[in-house]
C-alpha cells in the first residue's frame, strides 16, 4: 500500500520542500498549513489547518494518514527562541500525536532541533551529548520528544525525531543569515554582518527535507541528527555568497555584535543518519548557495 | 489581598484535603473537578470542569485565580502508570498553565512525582538525583515540569513543582495498599499482600496536602520533594495496620508477587521542603493509620 503522508507546516521552509519531494516520489501527500502556499507542489492535496486554533482531530480524521511528518511550529525569525507560544506548540503537537495514534497511524517523524543539546562541546551526538536546552524553544521541543517517544513505544507507533541544525536555501524567509544577505546584496545594499568567526553545520534545505523523507520511509527510531557533519565558518558562508553575487565590497563583517550563547563550533555527529537511512547530502555549499542566489533573482523579479 | 486559589482535581485524594485546608485558613478557594464531591469542604466554591474535554480557558476566566494548585491527572490505581492519556493530561496541563498566565495569575504549584527520578539510588534529591522516569506517567510529569518551569520563569510567574512520594489516609480510593488492606480487614476477609520487604517514604495525605498549601503560600521555586524523609518497610505498614484493627491473622504476607521495578528503598530528601517552607509532618504513622481506620469504619457504615 502506498503510504498516505500528512505533512504539517507544509508552507514552511522545510515543510514545502519535503512536500515536493514526497509528491515527486509518488506518495499520496496531504499538506497542511495555516495558509496555502501559492506554489503548492504538484500532486499534493492541501488542507487548511491552524494546529493552535483548530487542533488536529478533524484534520487527521479527514486524511487518515499512515505516515506523519510534523514540522509546524513557531518559526518567526529571532522571536521563536523564547516566544510564549512554544508551550502552545508543545500542547498542540501532543494533540496531533494523539489524533494520529487514535486514527491508526503507523509511522511518524517529528522535527526536533540541535537547540535541545548542551552546547558546551562542539560535536553534538544523539548518544553522548547531554540534553540541556537554553531556550524555551529547545525546552519545549525536548519535552515533546520525551513524551511522544515514550508514548509511541507503548502504542506500537514507529517514531523518529529529526534534530535540525543550520540550513539555507530557496524559499528561506527574510530575517535569517543567508536570506537577508542574498536579498541585500542583490539589491546593492550594504549588509552589516556579525564577525562570523563561529563554525556551524550548514545544510541545503533540500538535503534537510530529503533526509526527513528518507527517515520517514525508514523504520529508524528515536532522536537522529539531520546535519552534514561538517562545520563551516559563518564568515566563509558570507564571503562565498558575496563572491558568487560579485559584490564582496557590500559586506560589513563585524558591524553587528555576535548574539549571546554563541559557542565557537557546533556540528552534528551524523553517523546515525548515515547508518540508518544511508543519507548523504547532494549539495556542496558553493552549488547550494549559487542555486539559492538564482532563486532569489527570480523571486525578486516576481515581486 | 487574600489569595484567590484555584484547585484542580479537587475531588481527588490530595486535592480534597488541600481544598479543605485552604478553606479553613480563610482563603478564597475555587475547587474544580469532573464530579462534585458529596462532602465539598465548607467555604469552597465548586466548578464542574473536565480539563481533558473542556480545557481550562473558561474555568480560569470565570475564577481569575491569583494562585493555582494543580492536582488533576489520571489517578486510576495501577492503570495510571502507563495509560495513553498521560499524554493528554500533559497537553491539558500546558493549556491550564497558558490560561492561568494569560489571566494574570501570580503563583502556581503543580503536582509532580517521585516517579520522575532515577530509582537506582535509595535517597531521591531534587539537586543530585538524575531524572530518568521509567513510566509514561513519570515521563509526562517530567516533560510538564521542564516546559512550565522554563515558561513561568520567562513569564514572571512564580512556579513550584511538588514531587509526591507514597501516601495513605482517609478518602483513599480502593486499589491502593492501605485502602484495600483496611477495607479488607474490617470486612473480616483474608488479605493477600506482597512480601513487603521494600522500604518507602509514606506520609499521611493531610500532611501531603498541608505541605502543598504551605508551598503555595511561599515563594519557593522549582522542584521540591513532598516527603517525610523517613523510609518505612511496607511490611511494617501492613503489620501495624493489622495490629491496630486487631486482625493480624488475616494478612497473607508474600501471597502476592512483588511488582516489577521495585528497588529495596526509596525515600525523599526533604531538606529543601523543610528549609523553604518550614514543613514538618503532623502525623506519626501509628496515629495516621488509626485515624484512617476510624474513617473507614464510618465510611463503611455509610455505604
Amino acid at each position: 500500500m502506498t503510504p498516505r503522508v500528512l505533512v504539517t507546516g507544509a508552507s514552511g521552509f522545510i515543510g514545502w520542500h519535503a512536500t515536493r519531494l514526497l509528491a515527486e516520489k509518488g506518495f499520496e501527500v496531504h499538506a497542511s498549513a495555516r495558509h496555502r502556499p501559492i506554489d503548492l507542489p504538484e500532486g499534493a492535496t492541501f488542507h487548511h489547518n491552524d494546529l493552535l486554533a483548530d487542533g488536529a482531530t478533524a484534520l487527521v480524521k479527514a486524511v487518515r494518514p499512515s505516515h506523519l511528518l510534523h514540522f509546524a511550529w513557531n518559526a518567526e525569525a529571532g522571536a521563536f527562541w523564547n516566544a510564549p507560544n512554544n508551550v502552545d506548540w508543545l500542547a498542540a503537537s501532543l494533540g496531533l500525536y494523539r489524533a494520529f495514534a487514535d486514527a491508526g497511524g503507523k509511522r511518524s517523524v517529528f522535527a526536533g532541533s540541535c537547540a535541545e543539546y548542551d552546547w558546551s562541546k562542539p560535536t553534538l551526538s544523539e548518544h553522548s551529548t547531554p540534553l540541556a536546552p537554553a531556550s524555551l524553544y529547545g525546552v519545549c521541543k525536548d519535552a515533546l520528544r520525551r513524551a511522544v517517544e515514550k508514548a509511541a513505544a507503548q502504542d506500537g507507533i514507529s517514531f523518529a525525531w529529526g534534530r535540525i541544525f543550520w540550513l539555507y536555501g530557496p524559499r528561506e524567509r527574510r530575517g535569517r543569515l543567508v536570506s537577508d544577505l542574498i536579498a541585500g546584496l542583490l539589491d546593492g545594499c550594504k549588509v552589516p554582518c556579525s564577525e562570523g568567526s563561529q563554525c556551524r553545520d550548514f545544510m541545503h534545505v533540500e538535503d534537510v527535507a530529503s533526509a526527513f523523507v528518507q527517515l520517514l520511509m525508514s523504520d529508524a527510531r528515536g532522536p537522529i541528527n539531520i546535519g552534514s557533519g561538517k562545520a563551516t565558518r559563518v564568515a566563509d558562508v558570507i564571503a562565498l555568497t558575496a563572491e558568487l553575487i560579485g559584490r564582496p565590497e557590500l559586506v560589513e563583517l563585524g558591524a553587528l555584535p555576535s548574539g549571546p550563547n554563541q559557542p565557537p563550533t557546533l556540528v552534528a555527529d551524523n553517523q546515525y543518519l548515515k547508518d540508518a537511512v544511508g543519507f548523504s547530502p547532494n549539495y556542496a555549499l558553493r552549488d547550494g548557495l549559487s542555486e539559492t542566489i538564482e532563486w532569489w533573482k527570480i523571486a525578486n523579479r516576481k515581486n
